[in-house]
């Protein structure tokens, strides 16, 4: 039977419905502040915590609830006789319902220019608590954080109890909630000191949707929202089918690699590998470019440009079947030439004008837990490079190094790029062994070799890949030097007359 | 001036030492049951909370700090009037100190056999309030959640005062400690109920250790658990340098994967794909096939078998370089034959004996967040497989066609398998168009292809495919179908002569 209920609530949706209801059944009311106006102005009667505590809300709300006997009348046992007879001797009634949420620190801290003091002070201590003892309690208590369960209960009420179950269910939210808001706080506290990598790291993730299915129809999915910025789950989708699994996925592996040039660039991903890249004086000549790389590839891929799309553009792409178009805008005649094709999903992505600089840390799932690590990203590819050959690239060389190193970063190892100062002409990608994707990427090739560079994501082992780059006309190389037989490389290198460039830096990516 | 401290801790773990410095800093002690029994003993002067608040402890514990006169001690700001006057109005005196530790959560639920009601006595109330209302007022109180903190804390307080930035940090730590605690709690209570996604999802991760470095040597690294059971975290490292990033990349992979057979099975991994995959009567013979498939790409390699290693096989295998080899166990005589390899890396996982099913989800970052999955793991893979040929397989290549489908599943989309029913003979790994991928996979065969059979990770869109395979030879395919061409592709089997199944199953990788 369902006596006494505590109510503190910030959010106040739907609440005057549901303390209506409540009383209606004859429960008698405690609540707090704000929340006792409001029901007192709807004409219902409750009773101050402050007059039922005998102990007044102090320091602005901070103590209020925190009281044995607002807190023994919540974990009281009500099968435990010695809990009974503590609560008979020391005037304690049992308090059967709480519904509570939280100061808003999520909000809160979203806000441009919040404080650290502001979001501190919305830090709540006495909410929580009320939470997580009667959830704790679930068996003799029923708990609510969410107003959107408050019809289901009084429904339940009305119809005499409330099964254990969704008692159950109801203190699982709480923990969830609870476990979500302190990690948002550590979190906040985290951003505002340092950013090495913590002992206890808690991770907030909300759900945005769910998914159709995961990389696999057999594999249920959802996405899920961390707190940061930028963020590809914000991006607009501007028409379009929803977006799936693997849209995401390919879509954020096309937006790292589209976000690193400053130029304008078109990149076609495919099986979240690029299989065209190129850069150009406009959006159009760039994707012309980027899918007469491998027009077969390209069915069904996942655009990225970092450019407003225009008309031209528009009528171009549509030409080809496409999953995924992302940019940081389109203008109002694209948007019209793009409704041409309904199920094309088209994603506006400001962030894609500017080199994106993901948050937090990349992560990476294996059995038990994560292998986590700071993104690779850097300020200045170059700036350990250093030139190995008797030969010097040539200016033209160095251009073609650059674009084909910045793509190179993005293909899955083992990666050997094919490509000339403004596309890439071959991709060598995802082998086990480094000279077989140095012989691949050239087979891909659907225009000469000759007077191409390449770029390789790790160090060359043996002079194999040099000869095989040779003859397939190659005339200079970027790759990150290391090899315990470097200087065999360079040898054949020079031998052939090559330009060759060591980076010192690496780019795996698996 | 620090005057007063409240002590409650469940470790107590250098606790009489610490309060015994409190005490001769001329520190007041409040204490509550188990904690205040043990500094009594050790001849410390502390004063019972119940006697503090005037209110018993009471209903084993649940009720005893949950008090204005405690909470109001820590939370008044000490710069705000009105916080003050409350306090003098109201006989609250200050608590400076906070120092708390939590009822053992996380190590309850670890026990086997340990019951709901067990599970949940062990969610503590009071202790998270005391330690969120300190870290809320770091300005004013000192809080301290781990003993690790002790020392430097009494040191500070010897000199004078602990800094604000101190005081910060141990704040920090506190909601990164609640944070984590409740998410233990929400993770336990979802585990005992439903496995559906949640909307608020905080994930515990705990750091098991810094790497040197991520997947590449810019990019700094840690590794960090979960609490999942199997987990590769928990493999034990017999022998060898420490496990690397790509290391544990790697080995999760070749574990999934070997973990698919039911006969003695090796795996060799390079750069997150099997270059070797071979099933035998023992392991070594399982090596063997599984080297001979690709001895270049299986230089410096990962490999997994899902049965003991012994001395012949650990002969064999330290005649190539390795990285790490990870099994279920390794005998007596194979571990001093591998002692001579002092940084190949051994690793025991019992759980590879048998079929491995990841607890919770696969989790793949994007930027902002995450996409999230069910894992990859099925009951049976072949319970919708149909024969969608005129020539049915023979027994040999039904045998043939599940070891390569098995395989296939491992291998980064776009996938293809050449395989006879032992061994892989050709893997077309990773490329943006699938009739590609079949043309390298026969590339890489080092023996012949005639009369081996094909899985493909997905569809054929074309008959183009099926031109190429049966070109090499190739006898029997599987592979999802789906593909609005599929009769194409079956006309195109029938008129060579193949056996094709269809399992109604994809099986993407990327």
């Amino acid at each position: 039977m369902i006596k006494r209920a505590l109510i503190s609530v910030s959010e106040k949706r739907g609440l005057i419905e549901f303390a209506k209801e409540l009383f209606q059944l004859g429960v008698e009311i405690i609540s707090t502040g704000g929340t006792a106006k409001i029901l007192r102005e709807a004409g219902i009667n409750v009773i101050d915590v402050s007059e039922y505590t005998g102990f007044p809300e102090i320091m602005d709300g901070r103590v209020k609830t925190l009281h044995p006997l607002i807190h023994g009348g919540i974990l009281a046992r009500r099968s435990n006789r010695n809990d009974i007879d503590a609560m008979q001797r020391l005037g304690i009634k049992p308090i059967d319902v709480v519904v509570v949420n939280l100061y808003p620190f999520e909000a809160t801290i979203k806000k441009e220019d919040v404080t650290i003091e502001e979001a501190i002070e919305n830090i709540d201590i006495g909410g929580p608590t009320l939470l997580r003892a009667a959830a704790k309690n679930y068996k003799d208590v029923i708990v609510i954080v969410d107003p959107d369960d408050y019809p289901s209960i009084i429904e339940a009420l009305k119809k005499g109890e409330v099964s254990t179950e969704k008692r159950f269910e109801l203190a699982k939210k709480v923990f969830s909630h609870t476990a979500r808001y302190d990690a948002l706080i550590a979190d906040y506290f985290d951003k505002i000191s340092s950013s090495a990598f913590k002992e206890d790291w808690t991770l907030p993730l909300k759900m945005v949707q769910t998914l159709r299915y995961g990389e696999n129809p057999h594999q249920k999915a959802a996405l899920y929202a961390l707190n940061e910025t930028p963020s590809l789950i914000d991006a607009e989708v501007l028409q379009g089918k929803e977006m799936s699994f693997n849209n995401y996925l390919d879509t954020h592996s096309a937006v790292l690699l589209a976000s690193e040039f400053e130029q304008p660039v078109c990149v076609i991903v495919k099986h979240n590998n690029p299989c065209g890249v190129a850069i150009a004086e406009d959006p159009l000549d760039a994707y012309k470019k980027a899918f007469e790389c491998d027009p077969v590839s390209a069915f069904g891929g996942i655009i990225a440009f970092n450019r407003v799309v225009d008309k031209t553009t528009a009528e171009e792409v549509i030409q080809t079947f496409y999953e995924v178009v992302i940019a940081p805008g389109f203008d109002e005649e694209s948007l019209k030439i793009f409704s041409k094709k309904k199920n094309l999903r088209l994603l506006k992505f400001p962030a894609l004008s500017d080199k994106i600089k993901p948050s937090g840390f990349d992560l990476k799932r294996i059995i038990g837990g994560f292998i986590v690590q700071q993104w690779d990203t850097l300020e200045d590819e170059f700036s350990q490079a250093k030139i190995v050959t008797k030969r010097k690239p040539t200016e033209d060389e160095w251009r073609a190094l650059k674009f084909a190193w910045k793509v190179c970063k993005h293909v899955k190892s083992n990666a050997i790029v094919y490509a000339r100062e403004d596309k890439t002409v071959g991709l060598g990608i995802g082998q086990t062994s480094r000279v077989f994707s140095a012989k691949i990427g050239a087979m891909h090739a659907l225009s000469p070799l000759k007077g191409t560079v390449v770029a390789s994501d790790g160090f060359f082992p043996f002079r194999d890949n040099i000869d095989v780059l040779a003859q397939n006309g190659v005339t200079a190389i970027i790759q990150p030097g290391g090899s315990v037989r470097d200087q065999e490389v360079i040898d054949a290198a020079d031998q052939y007359g090559m330009a060759m460039v060591f980076t010192g830096i690496r780019h795996f990516r698996h």
